[in-house]
């Protein structure tokens, strides 16, 4: 009785002859080629030449992430430790990205306009970018947490987005690090407020509602004698890691011609990964490392 | 001098009047809403609708985190074991996630044609997928390989690919399992040439060029005494995941109405991940779940 | 003084040595394969395999086309006719096509599920379905309005929309002729309230504001002792074009063996474009044409 | 008998619960609210901001459609005219296109970098420019081509392209223009052969065969006495279309405070498409049109 396979739509429905679809293939044979015609429903996500492309991961539901691991309030250096040692983990890997800015649990990775990693496919590059991050989260969390356990494996989404000019790409960094600048003034505000103030969550939320930058850095100034420019510039202004040369000096044991063998000083240029925690939406960062953008006129 | 640096656009240069791009902005003003601008960059990758939306992860650079973790040829099954705890773990996360199938240093995840987590955006699907599994692979390896250490943290890189109709999807995943089958049967008997036969790589190699299945089979057959059909399920078709109702019955101290306080047991229907090593080309493995697929007439 | 022309991006400028952009080609050499680089910023926009394919085309500004060309209200047969026309020279020239549907300004096309068409190019197939229609509309447009000249050249703006089941695809073309229902009905009403009831338009509106299908049928009835139901179906419908066989029998001279030449009539089976104005909505019109659809099966 | 209408898949359905697809949905009532999740399947297809948009238009069969309507070789003045006219006209629909270039059957359309019309939607430029030139195609055809009728409706098909840079962009006109200069030397060469020199087609195809630009220049020069640069600049060059700002003085009857009514000469400044023949590959055009292009700097 074949009815169980047979396919009835009645007055909607033409036979399928159009392809091989091995529509009637039910046996165990593992014929993989009449199968293959499945590749071709892949679409092609190549990003668009000549633009910068950003890939921003976020962390997902790190509100009860941080609660559950004790995260300390406003921020926790080592969770930002944690954070910029997965992202410096992916700029290793991955050597196109020239730039990555990075605050509370946001990390945004930028490759040059030029890079052709992965042939510029989108799913490749963000995929990549967040599986090495996580990976690298967990791997590195007893760096940052000592003995404290992770207690489950956390997640990071991400997007890509793509940037046609120098302007563009620097006012993307601008808005994320006018972000951090916001938000960390806030709850530097709201915490000590509760912390030192003695306020209760509500009522710190209470007194912060429709204050703006100036009121509450003079909350800070006049009731609890902070300077919020003396704050610490990495909860003020974020991570931004970038590729620097530095000349390394080793040691090797040599034997130079007619002489007998000896340790001989031996300097390289290296690039490396290396830290700010300063102003990038200005002028000055981007004319002290001329080397970050490619000119627009490419 | 500085003109090294300037770039000279004469004739072809109109000032740029149309957006406020904030080009004059230099103070330090965190002023967010200048730059927001850079959010309409962003594009949207919503997933067709009444589409399954398929994930496969694949292992970057495997073959040398294989080497230098001694997994052991032609399979390791604390690495596939550490594949499929990944994965459930993923799944977990993700409920609308239908079947997941995994073999290798891949695994493909399928979401519900009526899925609309993230509303469907492939990116953001994608990049949870890959994160998920990555910090679980790290964060569950000692699990599997006890006190060896993972050296660091690996990756994997997905894609997203959209399947209209329940064959198409099948045929998918028969493919996925076809290639299972043929790297799994190449394997076995290219590593039996070299540990039970003594051959090197490359006589291995060589002896199996131009061979079809029913000659590897022999080789086995003939020369070790192997029937490859009763070797390990699980390296012949691969792991499959599936969501299956259990019965679970826990025992609660309750307080009857008119009664003392006493234990009594408690049945409650939750659903699980179910692996299954078992061929998912014909037709018996759908008619024996037959929830996982939709009606291709919807 | 030039200076106004220049681009001064001090600080944020690296020269461009990625790519041999033809940066300083200046003279007049026609040395074409320097810029040929720029076909690369081509996108793919394959459409998804196994999906209808549906183009939908919209009159731009035909609300003033209408006036200037005195279209008779509350429908015009010449302009409708014009269209219908149009869109059989677009299913002649693309055979792919298994249905149009057409109401007032506008006119979708389905692309049979399999088709490769341009290699199911998006782009393609929408400009080249708007470039015909749009060609044959002026091309056409004397066999329907005879001595009244068209007084500019109309345009149509085109989408692309994909639909993965049979379901989709007939839920997409009922909510065409329930748009065509409402509509005509509304303007019957309207445009009798007008020319028979002798109302302003702005009364007519007024009188309308927040009626049901059911009082407006009524109005129509008790008032102007008009049957909706036995208007023009046209009107009512819209147009649905598919192909049909028909058989042709054309009287050829021939000669057969043994007998002198003499005229002999020939039956052949031809596909030719036929249009209805039936409801398309239930399932009467799709079991009496099932070869329309293909198997959601494939 | 309900069975024509069940859906019997066996082992690989589920019923569809998930969404309100109108399933049952057979009655003739036009329930439009009831189809519209259709809407939901059209997908984003907005240009990423802050590039350049070109819109390409190819003729399709143009090689027949020239020689059924007697073109002549290896230019038709009448047909390049026409082109320009349409491309005229879809300028003055689309004033947000800063440049359009043309030859042969070929015509580009460059929008700026900042427009915003339609939203940027992809598939609403390319066919409402691909409609607006097909139908002024028809529409002005009498203009160029007199008593000689159009034989049947044209059709032209689309892309789109997005160049980030203004390079980018000078690069992609440059590269159409190289390609004219080189169509247009050979069938230069090859119709003065046929035409002047009494070969055949073969012949003539065979003797360019393997030849540089000097020896086609040089067999124009040597045997025939055509120095190739005095040849039409239209031919050579192609047609490049800018909007440019005149004057125009038109006379019109006023009446001056106390003064009799007059004739007064009144001068306004109006935007007008101007067409050129010139080199676009080189600086000087753009130094002379410096307002064609925005600063990349944006």
């Amino acid at each position: 009785m074949l009815s169980g396979k047979t396919c009835r739509l009645v007055g909607r429905v033409k036979s399928c002859v159009v392809k091989p679809l091995a529509c009637l293939f039910t046996s165990s044979k593992m014929a993989k080629s009449k199968y293959e015609y499945v590749r071709n429903f892949e679409t092609d996500d190549t990003c668009l030449r000549n633009c910068y492309i950003v890939v921003r991961l976020d962390g997902r539901n790190f509100h009860r992430f941080a609660e559950q691991h004790k995260f300390t309030k406003p921020n926790d250096n080592r969770a930002l430790g944690l954070m910029s040692r997965s992202a410096r983990s992916v700029m290793e890997e991955l050597e196109d990205i020239v730039i990555a800015y990075g605050q509370s649990d946001e990390f945004s990775f930028v490759f040059k306009r030029s890079s052709t990693w992965f042939k510029r496919r989108a799913s490749k590059l963000m995929t990549h970018v967040a599986s090495q991050f996580s990976s690298s989260y967990v791997y590195y969390w007893k760096e940052f947490f000592a003995d404290q356990p992770i207690l489950y494996p956390p997640s990071f989404d991400g997007r890509v987005i793509l940037y046609p000019s120098n302007r563009n790409l620097r006012d993307y960094l601008s808005w994320r690090q006018a972000d951090c600048h916001i938000n960390n003034l806030y709850n530097t505000v709201f915490w000590t407020l509760v912390q030192k103030g003695g306020l209760t969550t509500a009522q710190a939320e209470d007194r912060l509602k429709g204050t703006l930058a100036a009121d509450k850095n003079e909350i800070l100034f006049s009731e609890f004698d902070i300077n919020y420019n003396n704050e610490s510039a990495l909860h003020r202004k974020g991570t931004t890691l970038i590729w620097e040369k530095r000349d390394e000096t080793v040691t090797k044991r040599m034997k130079p011609p007619d002489e007998e063998k000896k340790h001989v000083p031996v300097t390289r240029s290296r690039r490396r990964v290396q830290a700010y925690h300063c102003d990038i939406i200005g002028d000055q960062f981007w004319e002290e490392h001329p080397d970050i953008l490619e000119d627009d006129n490419c």
